[in-house]
């Protein structure tokens, strides 16, 4: 298995300077991950650091609390397709899916969708906040609103991919979507088994060590 | 001292209800606190419920990382007035400030309060991420940058509002901007000890408890 | 499989009422668990309820930290046999670990194994804290010192169970010992994952939820 | 103020290796601290490093959950002793101040000061899990059973100190003991805002930062 095709190498933490983006890139090109995930005042720089490559940048929107307005995640994502990135990883709206507003919730993703067409579009569950049945929901919504993928996690909550998680998106997800998974994936074993378990992607800031067969104790 | 005056009554957890921020809302008005704080999806509903009392809505931006584009800042920060925001609190760009970028720090900020005119813009350091010098940098280009208060803490991150950190942002500012104390004020006595220092602001989730000499675990 | 059969049903936080562990080992008793697993404080009190039962009392040793002196492991293991418990859960020391005094490591566990005579001693390794490398030499000590398990985690520091970290301790352990996982496990599907790769035994507090198939939030 | 006499140097991580300590001892007699603080396993090696010195030993007993059996905590409090510990460091039964089995509580502490004669007892009552009430009920009933000191944090809780705690402490001592405020103390201003509310000790590990005036990110 091509491991490294599966991952988004990814830094997402706040202090994160222009030197670790660089270095991040330069990875993502030696490694050929498929993509670099970073926030939205690094996308600039990672399209122009990649564009002689096959690594695509990928950003997060309304991240990580998934709260932001509607109009202003739509905006955050046109903009960030804008300078140069390729796919958008949106928050879902977790209070209005914990209210049972589902039509917001559909609005919220499909609004973005919408504004950035044919770019790869994952929704952020957020799997650590919610029960089996809100899961299962939000991913049929994902699904209806026309996301590309559902993914479990953000990395800044209380906890990240789990097994049983995927197990219910893929059953609510039907073939659909995609999934990814991300969130406390730090070694290749754990890697291998989201893969197994029929996962398209993977988010990860242990990407090298994940390869390299050593440890990370990074939280993402 | 007529604590109430001093506080944003705040709820940002990402999983908030409609009902939660209702009742929010009410309790600002019975204790008439100085604003509610939300995120930017509940914006024009605190609009709406509290366009009778004095009650002033602060929304976030760019909330709680600061890693956004600043395009995107100025977006959601335009779109939260619009739906009737009187006061915006924005997160610093942390990774440019450890670059000392100073000037994309200053132009981050700047651009924001081009944008919203008179309303109030209160700049979020996130103090637990950065060194004595960083945050009194930070103070001094908040200043610059026409920001009315430097606040100390999302809430969000693994520290909050220290008397170190204002007495160091105090000097910094130089009676040029208000301060906003956050993060783990949860008791009337650490309310009253900051307000004593000079803080003219103060961001609790437990605003309730501080009122009343009660206790709260809450973190914000 | 008869999952029951691998759980150790665990309240170890700080804060259990004596009504929480009476629920806890009522509870042990109706859906057939190994064992509980409670603090010293409790054994007593968990080893006359279970009196008629088949459910065992385990208690931990020097935990979480297993920075406590030898002399107070050996008293404390030696105590709770007296006080009932079956089974003994210490935690290894972590600092002579990273410092490579590993004669000490050994001592430390053998000298409870020796003073609890033919109950079963479970020696926790933190894997959250520890590189591949040192989870693998722990788990040799561990099988030197005549442990009867070795077990991932406590559940009090940054992480728990991994794939990776099992398959490492199988590995080393080769047969010569038992495996416990704990940590984070919290649904059926990661609990069979784990047993699937070898484990003999599971820590968990969502010991309920595991086999209803709903959902838990324990960190545990 | 000679701030360093009310410092304990404290380094309790679980992982901490020998030159940490040997660091950390090095210190207190550099600064003149009054003691350093660590866990059981050093206290025999910081004894013998401190000897020719001042600077008192001091070790933490049922830490940090304090739900071990009493007896366990008799046991480890002698030995730390023999081993050469002059202050006590234990952590109150908290399960059982919340079940108000006070007479437990009285016989849990006061069992212990019984078993280390005149040295100091100080007993850490981990604010951060209890109410107010809570809080000034277990400061009576240490006065009750004779410690010395009224400690508020281990450092491995979800908070640490605080200025309300501090003054509902006082009022429930009212004289008769001691105070140690522990726990997210990282700079000067800090530190003595709580000795001028009358706090006897301070429990920091970063008593370094704290007396050169830079700044510290450690937890406890």
């Amino acid at each position: 298995m091509k491991l490294n095709s599966y991952i988004d190498h990814t830094l997402l933490k706040p202090t994160a300077t222009k030197n670790e983006i660089i270095k991040l890139c330069n990875e993502a090109i030696t490694y050929d991950f498929f993509a670099v995930c970073v926030n939205g005042c690094y996308v600039a720089l990672a399209n122009e650091l990649l564009s002689d490559s096959s690594v695509k940048v990928c950003s997060v929107i309304g991240f990580p609390l998934g709260a932001m307005a509607t109009e202003a995640k739509v905006f955050e994502a046109k903009n960030a397709i804008a300078q140069g990135a390729d796919e958008i990883d949106m928050v879902i709206n977790l209070g209005a899916l914990k209210n049972k507003h589902y039509d917001f919730v559909f609005d919220d993703i499909n609004q973005v969708k919408k504004a950035i067409g044919d770019h790869t579009l994952k929704v952020i569950l957020e799997i650590s906040e919610l029960s089996y049945d809100e899961i299962s929901k939000a991913s049929s919504i994902c699904v209806d609103a026309k996301a590309d993928f559902v993914k479990t996690s953000t990395g800044f909550s209380s906890g990240g991919a789990s097994i049983e998680a995927i197990n219910i998106m893929k059953k609510a997800i039907n073939g659909k979507a995609k999934m990814k998974a991300s969130g406390g994936i730090r070694d290749y074993d754990t890697a291998k088994t989201y893969i197994d378990l029929g996962v398209d992607r993977l988010g990860v800031s242990s990407g090298i060590a994940i390869m390299n067969g050593t440890k990370s104790n990074s939280n993402y």
